[in-house]
């Protein structure tokens, strides 16, 4: 790595998705890249840590059709209005013209709900927890940068109906907790979620609520967002069940969708270093890489105890590799670097003898002395306190980023350095967009919403930020990407 | 189940997929189909089976965009030729009209090679092997069958490059190793490779192999296929590397296409029976369902005993669960043997106090009486028992549909049982196109090609079964999907 993540986050990040061979954005369709095996491999396993938490909340998985009849959008009006300038349309197939226009999904709304109002038809039926793991194409005409925003991402979406409204909003809730579990606890990326102001609901939605982490720039990146659906989606779809009374209801429902593809660069920039990735260790490709060094004519000796080595870690259902290049030893331990390999066994001429090898960990470069036979017992306790020290390093970094601002001026400042402006405002509803655009167009800054899980209240006698009508709540207001 | 699968396999097919909840056929493109949980959890387990496969043999997962430009495709003349008539175009996005059509892939050759142009240069770059798990759409004219044949399809493609022809085949042989690998030995499903007849290879392959396997009703259905590409591509998409002596040489390519969603209908039809599916242990999304069966006042001795057993197994990391619903023992007992659940175990007040349990295995019905204490070391053994068993049953089915045809009548009366006729025949090359055309016109039967890995000669003055010519190979003909 040429750049340095401190000095130019943007550089470092473009330099990095090249050098760690994470993306190829050479692909010749606009908006689309070619996401290469070193973060796919990341990436698939995301999806399995997200899906498991997924399962363990009581979802199921289905496969729904990429394409959706331009009919079906058309149903709810705010969702066609919010969706439709987005969409790639198929109008021919097989050499004809079609008698109406496909949406290649944007989101599976459409697609999925005039299916549940097919299945359920009681409350035996309820609760329904779907989800997808999937790919979704938006024709985005913001710039796109490789993971942060493509025209193609890969998501999971999941959509679940309920009996009643508490149900939907425990769901949101649930949705939540999760997104920590999967997220912050085990990806080290902290963020905080926000209900959003009524003018930046998803299309459809009565509530939503949206995790924002902070890029190393400062920047806002939104995380999963759950949205609490109501009524809006189950009545045009007509989605009804019998209650216990033999009455017809309207169901309730939410939606899910946390972004994979999104996710990981979160991962990547808010772990990775001067050096390259850092990753978790429950998303590494490859947890532990061997390091052969040897003088003409001491390969074999060394080779030999690599290979043990690696049948040890094997064994131990440890993913593990030798680098057997020809390059020199120091390419090798700045390439796995760059890679993010978690831990790296160094084994020359002397270590093959006395079986004492050197053990380097990737965020902190520190090196060890570890016997051989202790190896399989002290990696694991190494990589789980590396993945402590990720966390709490993210978190620190995350929280020194959050500053109090009352005036516009402290806004500014807040905003230069980066980071979220905790700031009080007139409201959140429809009445406060005048101010949230007055402010986005002075500073470039959005209105994030309020915190959710902490009822902050403005202090006595606070004015709104921007209006300075008496302040009603306290928003979060960042730059975004 | 209300039809025997032996009385009528195309009805019992279509009622196994709705009473088991494995598709929903009611989504409103044509040729669409939603793929239900039931279906959908077993089809994540086939993935990763493949997936593992695949990287045990050195291919690494990426993800390539689903929209390839018009241009890509007019690069290898055979390949446009062959897949233009399927083709979904997207012609409009973001509101406007696009000034090139992008094609929804097919499959991926044109989307891969451009990028493969790319990232070869030299001998250390090869060999490349890359697999994209993923869902391809054509435009199907044939009559489309959930899972057996529909417009979108949920497959993995891996396509590979070498330096040398000779690796290439080698490539290929390893490919129909793997595809036995999983889908014999894991799957249960018998198959035979066949090298396709030239005119009815791969669009832009120098050769075809592609495995047939055997629905009930007797006809084909094709599984993966594996083409040795040569260089036909290499050299349109400019696949070029420098070699040992600095010169520089098109490489040498294969690609390889096990669609998960198909292979899934010849699980289900192949190893079903007239209660159900039966699946293979490894691939039930669930293994072991415990019902809880009690008399009035009994509920807490037995449910408790039930919850204890289930302990056992999930600890022992076994999928596990109670049917706890308020339906009657049979009813469930019918329930789950529709779903395929490999093992049920019966717990009613006598079991519980006396820990001898009844154990009912699938595939045979039979019941078992298993002390609780060795049941989590029993029920792994009758597992890989009933997994040989649906092995055996399922290979001595295929074999005994495999039947010589000397004659045309012979041939009709083959047909007419169903399965394979071994016929003698003159000529697999373009020469013989119009023999297997005019068979084809007389008796719907086609020809699938010449056994892979058996040199089969027909005896000496054999003649081929449809010009009378002499016969220099033995083909199979059969009906097919």
């Amino acid at each position: 790595m040429k750049t340095k993540k401190s000095a130019n986050f943007s550089e470092w990040y473009t330099e990095l998705i090249k050098e760690a061979e994470l993306a190829d954005i050479r692909y010749n369709v606009k908006g689309f890249v070619v996401f290469l095996p070193w973060s796919v491999m990341t990436m698939m396993k995301m999806y399995r840590i997200y899906e498991t938490e997924l399962e363990k909340t009581g979802h199921l998985p289905a496969w729904f059709p990429a394409l959706i009849p331009e009919r079906n959008f058309h149903l709810e009006s705010k969702h066609v209005e919010g969706f439709t300038p987005e969409v790639f349309w198929v109008t021919e197939a097989g050499g004809n013209k079609l008698e109406e226009r496909l949406a290649m999904r944007p989101t599976s709304e459409t697609a999925m709900y005039q299916m549940y109002s097919l299945w359920i038809q009681g409350m035996k039926d309820l609760p329904l927890k779907i989800y997808h793991s999937s790919q979704v194409w938006r024709h985005e005409t913001k710039a796109t940068r490789p993971f942060i925003r493509s025209r193609e991402f890969h998501w999971i979406e999941s959509h679940d109906v309920f009996a009643t409204r508490a149900e939907a909003v425990a769901q949101v809730h649930e949705d939540m907790e999760m997104a920590r579990l999967a997220i912050t606890e085990k990806f080290c990326v902290p963020f905080l979620f926000f209900r959003r102001p009524q003018w930046d609901k998803f299309p459809g939605a009565d509530d939503t609520f949206a995790a924002d982490t902070l890029m190393p720039d400062g920047k806002v990146l939104q995380l999963p967002s759950t949205h609490l659906l109501g009524q809006n989606f189950s009545k045009p779809f007509n989605i009804k069940f019998l209650d216990e009374k033999g009455e017809s209801q309207y169901a309730y429902q939410t939606c899910y969708g946390p972004a994979i593809s999104r996710i990981y660069a979160a991962v990547i920039s808010v772990n990775g270093d001067d050096k390259g990735l850092v990753l978790p260790s429950c998303l590494a490709p490859t947890t532990v890489m061997i390091i052969p060094i040897y003088k003409k004519g001491g390969e074999e000796a060394v080779l030999a105890k690599c290979a043990a080595i690696e049948k040890n870690f094997k064994d131990a259902g440890m993913k593990c590799a030798i680098d057997r290049s020809e390059n020199t030893p120091g390419f090798k331990f700045n390439h796995w670097e760059l890679k993010g390999i978690p831990v790296r066994v160094e084994i020359g001429g002397r270590e093959a003898e006395s079986g004492e090898l050197t053990v380097a960990v990737r965020d902190t470069g520190e090196k060890t002395k570890i016997h051989e036979s202790k190896l399989v017992l002290e990696i694991p306790r190494l990589l789980s306190e590396m993945d402590k020290r990720l966390g709490a390093k993210s978190k620190a970094g995350f929280e020194g980023k959050i500053r109090d601002a009352k005036t516009m001026d402290e806004l500014n400042k807040v905003l230069e350095v980066g980071g979220f402006a905790r700031a009080p405002w007139c409201s959140t509803g429809f009445d406060g967009k005048q101010c949230a655009d007055e402010i986005k167009a002075k500073t470039t800054g959005d209105v994030r919403g309020t915190l959710f899980g902490k009822d902050e209240k403005p202090e006595a006698g606070a004015v709104c930020i921007h209006c300075g009508k008496s302040a009603t709540e306290v928003v979060y207001i960042a730059r975004q990407y």
